[in-house]
């Protein structure tokens, strides 16, 4: 079990660096470099401006996270606190494998990064934000001398702007969010069922009849393709076809292969709709339409999805089924590879290397093709051994509201991947994590991102060997924080949006109770709710963080508890949980009683459950400590309250069920298994 | 007793309206009108583009505040659910006593505010936004007529850049904040003895070598004035003079009265550095500058400053005692009142009227020029006798970290003013709250303003007679929470800034701290700590609310304890704040152990000393509970404890310890008054 490993790994003499992703190698020594007024930067080597730029937002941040004010503007390097240097020059547009090794070392006398080229100079400038951190007299970086290097070249954040549309500032923050754990690949999911996100100007009902109004001008993409470059990210649009395409049809019926008449499609799941592979005025429209994007997104690699053709809509189309009996194509898979192998010449006549889900890996596809991997490491070793470079998104869904340490012991060259040659791993340029948006809007989407992303960003960037679960869970809490100051709203939404339910008197507690409470994994919540875009994702589910620090804790605890490995604090800080969890109950109550608000009614018996299995918990503790077995009647009525805490409740999950339980059982001993 | 007003007040009988300030006539009636993704926004009557712009604004912030998407866009007024209407065009250049007012009529079925302009529509959104909250069944406004238009036509807030710099971002920020309480000026002080902050083409010296960099261009001026402008805000730029003006020298030496050289003054307080009366160069200086800036800042208005001259540096110059014996000037004041008078005369040159502050109410001042009253009642009365037009500032110190109370019980037309003839009284324009920056950064800034400004807003909008100080703090909490919406980080800011000091593990129990906890009033930080524009304003007494609302609860509460007038829940609050001070000090212990931030350090005192407080308090409560008499040594005990507590620690005063010892001397009864 990977968890194991951290309990096994020799204690630490010194205490761990706050880094992430973690470095590929980190030799620390003694003293350290302090952080204070007089801190300058200056630049040296080619002179890429992107440099000059990352090193003032570099002050700009190191203000900002110290509180320190830092004099504006650049130093002499000859006299500079931090000397940064680029070796040379970068690729005018970005390259997949592009160099991005730096070298930072750390002394008191100062600091320098050092790097082939930009990118690897502003990775470095991350780390180095990592490493300051508030010491007995001040500020201060500890001395140290790292070299760093990624593990894989593409690592990437796919946000998904056509379920809900993401708007551009949200997108920037993220890209700085992206920067700050050394992503560089933004991709951009821009179209889809329920809407189309980008003006055409060529095509130009796309966005006024597909979008509600609510797209990226040409203006707009531009800006952040630049935003991104700026801070070594690449931007891959991605436009998803021949499924997942009803937001064309709106403004042009004449692209789909049912009869219409097309609406954006307002609920989720998977639909029919799907291009008419058949017509040649198909692929004139897709060839009008991909030299317009192929010139507007510099990044030589293009996704067109590909993904979740049912089929059904050409079975039910006599003239696509003519076509396919009179060209021989004997399956809807055939059909599929017979237009993406279209569209890819398209791509290929604009020099854009094709990427697409799992599914474009049909007929005679050629290898230069990338696969992003949806569907399973399976499909990924396949991939790559018919030459196919690949990039792995299955098991790095965000949107799933798994736990971080989920997304991060997925290990790409694991299972049939781990049997690759040397040669076919090479072709795994990496993976990304994906943001799909049916449950998130500008306001929660930073909390469904982050801190979780920077897990997956070290499983991309760091050496294999780098996988103990608590390391990463500590220095996740430090990189959270630092991701604050980097601008994102991860934290900063919560305690408004818990406002806006219980109005600011009653934040506090319904904080308490909240943090017993996790959003539903999975699909969950699309069974549980009938969600909708037009749905208003402000209910106390929306806002809970995916994964709760507290009750994680509080299962840890416990486990060591009943283990009777427990650390000398566990039992304590147990109860302090189990306190507050069980505190708030009465804290709510007044609002409860008194509160108009539609949003808190619907939390008061999940309120009732919490508190109920905080005593519980806390009474079971009490049995555990006196070595007395609890009443059988006792452990019937506990082991009934944790399963009826099972169940969704306020589409939320009770996250101190299961640990409650293992209390339970533990204070009832052999009865407990029997009820 | 103003605070008594709202004890003898009768009964309400219907929840109070979070309106802030309160509207000139408000009748509730039955019903509400909903606020679901069908609300929709259509425009009437003048073209005036700010309406329009100002109804995209409050679409984005209704599903901002309520989390409910809206559709973009403006909807057709013969089909919206909220139609607004300005009757005509205003002012090109927003005059001081526009027609403000409008009315904003709610029902079941729809919405409308009407109003002359496009100022009194502006102001009806706000209030419609306020009327918005969550209900039984979903977001709702309730039926509602309100007429409202404002006492005063000037509300204005100074921000000052000089001390420290103000990002045009934060500044833009504010300015929404401002909008959102109708406050109507912006009065910018931007040049002092620290620093000068704005470019000047004609003598860039004041910006390169005045600024340390940190300057507004000429631009970003212009697309302040212009965002002040779409929100119904004046901008009145304030460019300190003869005094205050250390920052010209640096780069414009032979203005000044002394010899120099001169370098921008790091401490704060007042200094001797003046400009020199008697040279005719200073007032060709002048000139070129202020048709300089006269040219950029439209407003009519324009602030000289004028304030706190020494006129030490005019007795020590001989060419300056030379002049003033040539001319017959005997003080320094009547030099500053020839200063004045010649600077008076530019600026009517350029059509603009002078504001100045008490200090320039010398000599044959003519009485166009508007008077700033910063130094007490009595001054603003004797200016409007004088004939002069008055903008009151004193009592709205808001960087004296006073409670938010007594701002809002300052009365303009009370004391001296009272005694005015109804014609003087209408020459008091209104007032300005002022934030005067010596404390206060980027980061820290909209705590020092929000919500505390509203209050004030209030006194200068509302009918005299508003002047209940819990409805005041009730509907404050709620406008706290609408500022966030509008952009505010005066909340957000503080889990951040604490995690800083503490950490993310650590920071609810410092944030239980806090609470007890406020910055030192009036002056007092400036003696307790050698502070400057150099200093990290990143300790914990930086990041206190000015006011702490837990504190100002429990002081009531305990008020009413003793006073035997408690209400029911009024003991259950008492205690359970003593026990969340009490529980602070446990649960920070580990962090005060481990923790190796200096940041953090420096509180381990003042927790154990708020930790013994609260104790104390819980036992005072027992012993009054019970009616028993605690032993003599006790109560000595426990008045020594309150005692020591008024003292800074860590440079914070400890808020609990004079409501403790209330307590400890109720519980103590006779004895207690004579240890």
């Amino acid at each position: 079990m990977p968890f194991l490993s951290s309990l096994l790994a020799p204690a630490q003499t010194k205490p761990e660096l706050d880094l992430m992703p973690w470095p590929a190698s980190v030799q620390t020594s003694t003293g350290e470099l302090r952080l204070d007024q007089s801190f300058t930067v200056g630049v040296r080597g080619n002179d890429d401006p992107r440099v000059k730029r990352a090193a003032l937002r570099l002050l700009d941040r190191l203000s900002r996270q110290t509180g320190v004010p830092m004099r504006p503007g650049l130093a002499d390097a000859a006299h500079a606190t931090l000397v940064v240097t680029a070796e040379h020059g970068s690729e005018r547009v970005q390259a997949v494998g592009e160099d991005e090794s730096y070298a930072l070392e750390v002394t008191p006398a100062g600091a320098t990064i050092t790097a082939p080229n930009a990118l690897g100079v502003m990775h470095g400038m991350e780390t180095f934000l990592q490493l300051v951190r508030a010491g007995a007299s001040g500020f201060s970086a500890p001395a140290v001398v790292i070299h760093d290097a990624p593990r894989f070249p593409w690592r990437g954040l796919l946000i998904d702007s056509a379920r809900h549309f993401i708007p551009p500032e949200v997108i920037r923050r993220n890209l700085d969010g992206m920067a700050a754990v050394k992503l560089n690949v933004f991709h951009w999911h821009l179209s889809d069922y329920q809407a189309f996100r980008i003006e055409s100007r060529k095509s130009p009902k796309l966005q006024e009849m597909g979008s509600g109004g609510l797209y990226y001008t040409q203006d707009q993409v531009r800006d952040i393709i630049v935003y991104a470059r700026e801070r070594g990210i690449r931007v891959v649009p991605e436009f998803d076809m021949p499924g997942h395409s009803t937001s064309w049809f709106v403004g042009y019926p004449e692209l789909a292969s049912g009869a219409g008449p097309y609406h954006l499609q307002t609920n989720f799941g998977v639909f029919d709709d799907a291009m008419d592979p058949t017509r040649e005025s198909t692929y004139r429209f897709l060839d009008k339409f991909l030299e317009e994007m192929t010139r507007l997104f510099p990044d030589p690699y293009f996704h067109i999805g590909g993904d979740e053709v049912t089929g059904k809509d050409w079975d039910r189309n006599p003239a696509i089924q003519e076509f396919m009996k009179a060209r021989g194509i004997k399956t809807d898979a055939e059909l599929q590879a017979y237009f993406t192998t279209r569209v890819q010449k398209i791509l290929k006549k604009y020099r854009k290397t094709m990427v697409g889900w799992d599914e474009v890996m049909q007929g005679d596809i050629p290898p230069e093709v990338v696969i992003q991997s949806w569907r399973g490491p399976r499909g990924l070793a396949a991939a790559a051994r018919a030459g196919h470079r690949v990039v792995l998104s299955n098991g790095f869904y965000i949107d799933l509201m798994q736990p971080a340490s989920q997304h991060y012991l997925i290990e790409p060259l694991s299972g049939d991947a781990a049997t690759l040659t040397p040669e076919q791993q090479k072709l795994v340029l990496g993976g990304e994590a994906t943001m799909w948006s049916e449950l998130v809007t500008p306001e929660n989407i930073d909390s469904r991102i982050w801190p979780r992303t920077a897990a997956i960003a070290e499983r991309l960037w760091s050496p294999q060997s780098v996988t103990d679960v608590d390391s990463m869970y500590r220095r996740l809490a430090a990189i959270s924080e630092d991701l604050d100051w980097a601008g994102l709203t991860h934290n900063s939404y919560y305690r408004p949006a818990l406002e806006r339910i219980a109005g600011p008197r009653y934040a506090p507690p319904l904080a308490a109770l909240a943090s017993a409470l996790e959003p539903p994994k999975e699909y969950a919540r699309l069974d549980i709710d009938q969600v909708s875009t037009a749905t208003a994702y402000n209910r106390l589910v929306d806002v809970l963080h995916p994964e709760s620090d507290a009750a994680r804790e509080f299962a840890q605890a416990v486990e060591r508890i009943v283990a009777k490995k427990a650390a000398p604090d566990d039992e304590g800080r147990a109860r302090a949980l189990l306190a507050g969890w069980s505190g708030q109950e009465q804290a709510l109550a007044p609002a409860f009683r008194n509160s108009p608000s539609f949003l808190l009614k619907e939390l008061a018996p999940i309120s009732q459950q919490v508190a109920a299995l905080a005593r519980t918990g806390l009474e079971a503790l009490d049995y555990v400590d006196k070595g007395a077995a609890p009443p059988p009647s006792w452990t019937q009525q506990a082991l009934a309250l944790a399963d009826a805490a099972d169940k969704p409740q306020a589409s939320t999950m009770v996250m101190i069920a299961a640990p409650v339980r293992l209390l339970v059982q533990a204070a009832g001993g052999a009865h407990a298994a029997t009820p």
